[in-house]
């Protein structure tokens, strides 16, 4: 006799095979099922709430940045769409997670009457799927009891084959149809044509080893794709010159000697573009071909000598090959290619702790002063996370040993990178998370806020305060656009507004000795909030030639 | 010689035209010509900031209630992806709203080279348009100058048509492209059929002149085709029995003597359900037969005895009449309609002015004191609005001439009804706003305070903590589901950390007295704040008999 479970109880089981103990979410009717079987004593995964279902997508992105997928779980129709920017997000930065929205009962499908249901956008209720489609690599509707399981394993595998979101509606009913208990889903990720890989292979190390001057570019899926270890093995190894990018900037790499800095197409300093844009050979690992990557498409790379490894298609010299994967070429790479003789390189990073700490002063708080302070602070398996002006500054400091590193990418989406590091901090609870937020950005999804003192994570959060858009007000930095000022909080007052002790209350640091008190005062345990006050117009000089290239 | 101006500056004054003096929403360098425009010395239209997107567009929306009309204005991508929500909401509650987007420049669209362009979905620049369209009345993107007039006053016209929101794409350069200065759009709503429209108000007449027992129900096209007055009119000449519908509960025709109460299917208190469903004609005007306007389809309709007089739409007994619109039907009906016999009705609202005051004392405050107690404190022409929970009391709630109410409708999205108000208050900046907001409803777009603080407008809020989802716990009553819990803030500490003084701050109101003294502080300028302590499981019993039907 089989045994029987509850979809909702299947799809936990899922989810948990895949290393998920969180899903993140807010409860509505039409997905009560769902949250009850969550909640069961013994449930194996544990229901975290948030302010709303943008932030619970961005929490269940930042999971799945540490633990390889994610989970939030949703009610229809207003519940889904809140999350519509989170997801798309996570499908532009190639995560994978899963969004699960309860739905209406299926007969309410079936019955053809035009009923104006609660949630639903107007009569239709198929608008959900079809708002979700473009934006997720596939997004379906459990219509019967024997759909259940084949439905949610394809999802999954499309997910993690694509590393990109997939949204899952489950009607009511459903929810709690039972389904024969089914084996584990197994998930391997694809296999790499044999003979292509081998091909691709010799022609890279060939190409490699026999060129004078060769650079590399390590872009984002080293990290999705899990190859921080072999591909810094590698790189160790091989003593090529390397340079970190922006989509997620691989900090985990920049204390190796052979690192040169940091590259951004045409705001890249000089020694950097020698080392990559002027090598005979430019090999890209994992790097997509983003805007954002390539300096707004200031680069400039001579196709015949790019060697471009992606996710699953290689580039050697113009001839692309797909159905290879990074994941099985670097490994097979780092066998194959030759040392090269030791070099000294330049250190070029503007904010690194390879020089001496400046001694603070009771002088205003300053961009220059308050980077290179950070690039000391950081620790070895740090996390170390920014939003777009904290993290364009940030990309430029040198990060340690075993930093993980999460930014805007190319989806640039205002106010993702806290929730998101939120999520991280759900996934890594016992590392140390430094997360630097605009003051603009923070106002989008800040509120979350409560959620770090209710579940007492390891979180310093440090708010540029600076009045505005201040990466905005550098596209035209000789005016003064009154569209970019915001209302100025005091960022510091917030722990206690939201629910913490009054001793939970931040820093209020407005001169360079409250700023480096604040830090040094943090013992890595629990929530530091430093409002950080800067000048309105503090950019350095690559920030603002880097906005000039938005003027378009 | 022919005169030019930009698209952007005929978008400004095509708006302009519809009476809408404020834009919401946040810059993004996709959008900036459009913005630049926007804050030009002289600009009769002024641009509003708001935390993020999402809210931006509940502001428009709020506006759009009290002006008829309402533009938001985001950046690519993430700006319009954060809308989805509230352009959804918008379009189940039918608020005519305009949400421009800024957009790459539309070389991008046509050189077919695969660019990875930042805040685009992948390299699919059309994904913006797809999500759109499921949830508007109609999205473009404008491609050449020689549409952009065409485009936009198109969108326009189905806006107002539909009383829906449309979506409007405006690459970089179409932003600043010159175009011919164009004559007005002069708009006017549609006309009906003559004929159609004289043979429905003969049926209608007749059958309510020569039927002995009449009802009627009010529903949310009275406010949105702006009968407001002719409805008041028509009910006091004629008499006719009438209750208020939970979509927008018309509460400023509460006051009337003919008011028998609030109704909403299966709990509906007894005399209103004789005067309504228990009529030989059953009349409704402008209320569509949503699942929360039918108390979850627990209505008990004689088909025979109906009259539907909706939006475009008639149905008189079963036959079925397209292209007759509300606002052309009520005042030829009002003038044939004879007046009833005078007749006296009790007041069945459980919380109502019309009965004395209670004495607060130092007791928890509760849902049943504090609901009477509003009642009173109500002035004749507030706003007074609410979400989910806090709606579904207040909809109980007997209202005063002039009061204009908002609450979740049938999309019943939590988070909406706050930041709405707002953009109510931009709208009429010398009404009093009374907004009740639930706790977890206000954690998810509370942030927004702010924005009531940075432009000093008169708000009240009233946030009903009751530390979680109340209206989700009346579900399970029995029950204890952690789901529900949330982060419980300090609520009226918020204004200071928000920006505002220390005097800013609110009213920790635990007992009945100290919220009475919270009301009566309240001089009805500026914000303020009450923190209104509720019992997590304070439900009235209409409450719970209506969540019951939420467990499907």
């Amino acid at each position: 006799m089989s045994q029987q479970i509850s979809v909702s109880a299947f799809l936990i089981s899922r989810i948990q095979e895949l290393g998920v103990q969180h899903v993140f979410g807010i409860p509505g009717d039409y997905v009560l099922p769902f949250f009850d079987e969550l909640i069961k004593e013994g449930s194996p995964v544990k229901q975290i709430g948030t302010c709303n279902e943008l932030n619970a997508a961005y929490l269940a992105d930042g999971y799945s940045r540490v633990k390889g997928f994610g989970v939030a779980a949703v009610t229809y129709g207003p519940g889904a769409f809140n999350a519509v920017n989170a997801v798309a997000g996570a499908f532009d930065a190639h995560v994978p997670l899963l969004l699960v929205s309860g739905a209406p009962q299926t007969e309410r499908y079936r019955e053809g009457k035009k009923l104006l249901l609660h949630h639903a956008v107007g009569s239709d209720l198929n608008a959900t799927i079809r708002v979700f489609t473009p934006i997720t690599a596939a997004a379906a509707r459990i219509e019967t009891a024997e759909e259940a399981i084949p439905t949610v394993d394809r999802l999954l595998r499309v997910a993690l084959d694509q590393q990109r979101p997939v949204y899952l509606e489950i009607p009511f009913d459903m929810q709690r149809a039972e389904v024969e208990v089914p084996g584990r889903l197994n998930y391997q990720p694809p296999s790499s044509d044999e003979q292509a890989l081998r091909k691709v292979v010799e022609q890279v190390a060939h190409a490699v080893n026999s060129a004078g001057k060769v650079g590399v570019l390590v872009g984002v899926f080293v990290d999705r794709d899990g190859l921080q270890q072999v591909v810094e093995d590698m790189l160790t190894a091989s003593r090529l010159p390397f340079a970190t990018t922006f989509d997620q900037k691989a900090g985990h790499l920049e204390h190796l000697p052979n690192c040169v800095g940091f590259y951004q197409g045409g705001v890249t300093p000089q020694p950097v573009l020698d080392a990559t844009e002027g090598a005979d050979i430019l090999l890209t690992l994992g790097m997509p071909r983003t805007e954002f990557n390539l300096g707004f498409l200031t680069h400039d790379f001579k196709e015949e000598r790019m060697i471009e490894l992606g996710h699953d298609t290689a580039n050697v010299m113009g001839e692309e090959v797909h159905g290879v994967y990074l994941r099985h070429l670097v490994p097979l790479l780092a066998q194959k290619i030759s040392p090269r003789a030791e070099e000294v390189f330049e250190d070029t990073f503007p904010f690194t702790y390879t020089k001496q700490r400046e001694v603070p002063e009771n002088r205003p708080l300053t961009v220059d002063f308050m980077y290179p302070q950070l690039a000391h602070f950081v620790q070895e398996g740090d996390i170390v996370t920014g939003n777009t002006g904290g993290y364009i500054n940030m990309s430029r400091m040198r990060l340690k040993k075993g930093n993980t590193t999460v930014g805007p990418t190319n989806w640039a989406s205002l106010g993702s990178v806290f929730p998101i590091s939120i999520g991280m901090a759900f996934a890594a609870p016992e590392r140390r998370i430094v997360c630097l937020d605009g003051d603009g950005s923070f106002q989008m999804t800040g509120s979350e806020l409560c959620t770090l003192l209710r579940h007492n994570l390891n979180f310093l959060l440090i708010i540029l305060n600076n009045a505005g858009y201040t990466a905005e007000r550098a596209i035209h930095p000789d005016r003064d656009d009154s569209y970019n000022d915001i209302q100025v909080w005091n960022y510091h007052l917030l722990p206690q507004a939201l629910g913490g002790r009054p001793d939970s209350n931040g820093v209020d640091a407005h001169t360079e000795a409250q700023f480096v008190d604040a830090l040094s005062s943090y013992r890595g345990k629990g929530l530091q909030v430093v409002n950080a006050r800067l000048d309105k117009n503090d950019m350095p000089s690559f920030f603002i030639e880097m906005s000039d290239m938005l003027k378009h």
